[in-house]
């Protein structure tokens, strides 16, 4: 269950609106590689968890979600606070100016004509976020890797969105972001390192019996040059695996099986004829 | 530039062809966690790498690239082969079935309907694979993060196609692609392992000034319980960071900001007449 | 800022596992008419409302967002509980059964797949659910009026639900969220009615000067029948209109353009020769 | 079975040609407030529309549904007589400035790429319309309600676009549109009204069983305060309900729930080893 | 301007309802070979032709277009009718039988669901249509193209539909919709021949000045087989070509082009540090 | 099997880097018209072809898709080198400029933000190419034909572009997959007419026994205009029809069926009580 105090959980300045900046703000909401993404990922993860020992890390997951429901919150606001003062009219004076002018020079008209200079939840270009980026396998490990890269992709914006404006307000709210992204970094590793205590994590899934795996192929880099040439070499080619479990090897890839041969056209699916059997 | 010799990576066998599993392998060719994923992934990435040091990388992700796209091509041999002999008709002897009945008995239409017995590019329920789930950043620890994640969802949905069938052939197969995804999870995250040799790569990106992230809330794990209630501990929340770049500590969060006041409605949105200031 | 306290908002029971009810369940996850839709929606309304008086109306907005991010938990929770005891070998007894074996049959692989046996935020086909839907315009009674409308789709959903199932456990569950659904409808009539007792809201958007609008065709219903027969009439063709401000006529549309001659092709556009001018 | 003259349901000019503007119209084409929705949504209500009484509903929307196609077709010609004379290369005279340049100030590539100067089936910002915008749920007072939204996002997004031209032309068409979405939104009310002359219509559905839902939550208001504090009180929170069913009340919500337990991983799944019970 | 006089315009008659049918002919609605498809590609298609002698084409494009309309209203009557009698209770007798069983043994669940027993703007799987599959490139050879490949695959859907079903009725309406499929095709060819008989219409766009194009590549088929083997040979690699304008060659591709060096990665864009220069 | 030489197909130049122009070329690498799609598509229709005579067209399809594979990676180098120098900051000089500013200028924001100024699998709007463009239907002649369109409106959008750029480096590089479209429609088409050779292809599907569609309406053309006006005139209203099999004819449209009854509603789908048949 879920309470808000209407507050916000972090300042929220702007001191010179840009609609432009309005604009690439929209990617750290309804990116792939933004708050909404990370709110409902870690929610959903929260609510597969399974096992004996995983409540803690359901609250763990919970905690986090409920934060970053503020950081849209936050980013949303921000939007908003952009948007003051820009120009609503084609011929309205800097509507020509390409810097000032980005709702009435074609570039942001959604953020005007659908919410009323408000934010979408859509992405830098308008592309409205969908679910299918919420990964939420019922695997720990897994999860916590999609969310090691969900964290790694989200600071990374945050990082360019605060290189793009000179705005001291907007500086101060990413520099928070960026601060809680590199704790959200560590926190999700955190949890594979108290796993790792007590056995490997690697390879994900590790409940899978890995002696069912194919023992040729499980170690070996292959290459796939189409001269044969030996492909790079590195930590990936020779020396122990990092899951410790083997040892890397390196081998051109010969094809093992042959060129598959069309199966016969069923008449029911109605192929041209020359595609029958009895032509 | 690509090439193709026509040939299967690994032989493909089914011994007693199932619509159903025809359906549920759909997911490791175009669902998120499937084979166009990592294959386009991988190529968009080596598009995108910079750096002088960064061929190598491009051409190990070239490499695995075109290994990709012959695991798809090895999916969708055997996509076609467990369609073989499938009830055309919805009167057919063996529709009414439920094992057997899957393409007539609604759940799987699409194979025949659309490509007349053969794998499309969408998942188990028939979604199309869209390309917004290709990670490349220009970030090279992002990316071998999210590919880190790619093969650990990968692995684990194929583990779960394993489990689900006991045909020797699918089962060989599937062995021989749980293997290449143990090798790849250990590959991706030996690039990182090759990278840390020089200096840490956490938080990710590791370039942006970290003294200008917010200090106070950086390395603080923080709860957001409704009651106050101590959030659940762990290795997140006290000791080293595992960035090695600070320490670990908890606490509960309170607001920093205030309410937001909601902004003037401005005419030229039309808002309602009660929403304007001058009302 | 939002807060959670791990507890569901209302007791989940299953008496009796059923996967196909789990899989009808995720579109009241993340259907169009489902949960994730009216926490996000109520969200972002309340994020873009605007206008001296419209801080009451945020705040109801995020008290009602709120719960509503609890009903997706609840939800989530029944599924999984619904899929407590699926088989998950195509061979495995039951499997073959249409009713138990809604997840070996190929009707429900996903939940399986990709989540490890939990809610994923997809509808009852697998179609993620995407941020199109939120209805956020900056007009508090337009804002209403799609507020009213997701309520009635939800409850009408809910209501199916409740009639598809005769477990004991989803049924009170879904007693409940069809009981806030009542109130949600009246919740968000009640803010038209309030609003309505200064001045009248309709039509959307009610500070758009009316006489601007072309006043021949305000409030005359049109017939668009081939051969000119009288359109149906109702309430809507005769009597004074709704919102007060005109009377109802009704008549037979003529079209008042003409047939719009085909513009020149220009020959940068790469049209076939024969769209050019000059041939 | 439906019909055409060729010829436009309105006149529509346009003085001065602006491809910016003729960009923000794709928004009344294709986006969600747009009249491809309108059109196919009556349609699929008028299909779905079941029951003895519901003849003149049905002939209703098929009227209406033609007329909207009418609209599209007034809003794609006037698109193209926008794009008349834009700038087709990057170094052209014009190109440059921002408020004619936008076809090649990159802002509007895609009229140009690849409709060749012409409207295509998207929004402002190029997202494609997509058919789950189509509410059709079978119950009349739903639809209605969801018909009243439709119309009220339309004419807000109408007045929007009328705010921002100055060409007398568009503003004549736009003055047109916004009538006709005047007297749809009393049209759709109308039909509520006519049927509320019988029975309460809400809440929707009015035929479920009321007796059925929890009667301790469906006239309640509830607040998810953090801190307990009261939810803002209103027209929502006392008084007669709004269905005429009810009493309004307020209170702050407890959770009725409990922590749900993770339930029990399945090895089936593979999930880490650490989620398994017998670890 | 478009009108309707609410008939269909073929009778639809259904002996013995089928929910699974009523699935499958989702296809032919909101299928990517269906018919909303066709409606609106033929309309867009209209509105953005140009030049002086387009005109009839225009007219014969708005007729077609009218027709398919038609068409989908024919199917939604069909699905609408082969849903009569499908249970409603996952309990109810029937429900467990695969064949009758379609609704409640959760393969249909959205046709109830969503749309209280009728059809949905979806295809077979529930993937909504979106409007990204209307071609209409502004060239007329293009378009027509577009439109034989749509007629093409809707009449190989429906053949397979008509395979599918032994309901008389349904087979009438299918047998009816086929023909039109076979003029469709015609017709859209017809519009090719009429204006080949001008001057040849290939490679479209024919107003391209061919000589801009390489000349060394334009009619040779290449090889990328990875052992250099010679590609298959057939009428595409020796001869006239099919445009009349070249010699059909064939040859082994080489690289033309060198391995393109990655770039050197600019600070702002924070790569990690090992891909600065200046590490 | 798939193999990469890392090596250019044909050498890639830029003179001027244009980030506008980057953003334009996003269209022909993610773009409907785009190589991402062709590429797909040749691979799926070579994994779903069937037939004893089908494996030369097999490999002809399995050599053309390695060669698109290709075309991406010379636009994705393209797109990068088109974004050299661009300016990464609001108040950067440059970034008011519309011609340079296009990153900046909120137009372009993606490529920065999301991939570090490289190439994304998007189209020139921001939209992501998903699957559902790849037409594979187990029919070849269909297949070829949506073959031909493909490369048709991609020759289109190339000379588009073409059009649109100055830089002699990119029009280089724009004539060679020019020229390459040139020969795939040959191609393709080439496929058609050496099936022809045997048997006449259309319609499609052939091998429907033509004798079971409705004989009365498969070569007509009928009109569909309000007033019974006759429909345009032309090649397909008179004459052999094109497939030989058949007269062309002409004649307005009558309904044939009737206005269909809206069917009953049942109580479980909650409609509201005015549509039940009891009430």
């Amino acid at each position: 269950m879920f309470y808000t105090d209407y507050k916000l959980q972090y300042p929220v300045r702007v001191e010179t609106p840009d609609p432009a900046f309005a604009r690439a703000l929209q990617q750290a909401i309804g990116g792939v590689e933004g708050e909404i993404r990370v709110a409902m990922q870690y929610m959903f993860q929260a609510w597969g968890m399974k096992g004996p020992k995983s409540s803690r890390y359901r609250d763990l997951l919970l905690n986090t979600a409920s934060e970053e429901l503020g950081h849209i919150e936050m980013l949303a606001t921000a939007v908003a606070l952009n948007l003051e003062g820009a120009p609503l009219e084609l011929q309205e004076e800097g509507a020509a100016d390409a810097a000032v002018g980005s709702i009435m020079g074609g570039r942001n008209f959604r953020q005007f004509l659908s919410a009323g200079l408000a934010a979408l939840p859509v992405d830098a270009d308008g592309v409205p976020f969908d679910m299918s980026h919420i990964y939420a396998s019922g695997n720990i490990a897994g999860d916590m890797y999609a969310n090691i890269t969900a964290e790694g992709t989200g600071r990374t914006l945050a990082t360019r969105l605060y290189h793009m404006t000179a705005d001291a307000g907007m500086r101060d709210m990413l520099a928070y972001l960026i601060a809680r992204d590199t704790m959200h970094q560590n926190q999700w590793k955190a949890v594979i390192e108290e796993l790792e205590a007590e056995r490997p994590q690697m390879p994900v899934p590790n409940s899978f019996p890995q002696e069912s795996e194919n023992q040729d192929f499980n170690y070996v880099f292959l290459g796939f040059t189409s001269d044969g040439a030996e492909p790079p070499s590195g930590r990936w080619s020779e020396g122990p695996s990092i899951d410790g479990k083997g040892e890397f090897t390196m081998q051109p890839m010969e094809p093992l099986g042959e060129v598959p041969p069309p199966p016969p056209a069923r008449p029911g699916t109605y192929p041209q004829t020359a595609q029958l059997a009895e032509e």
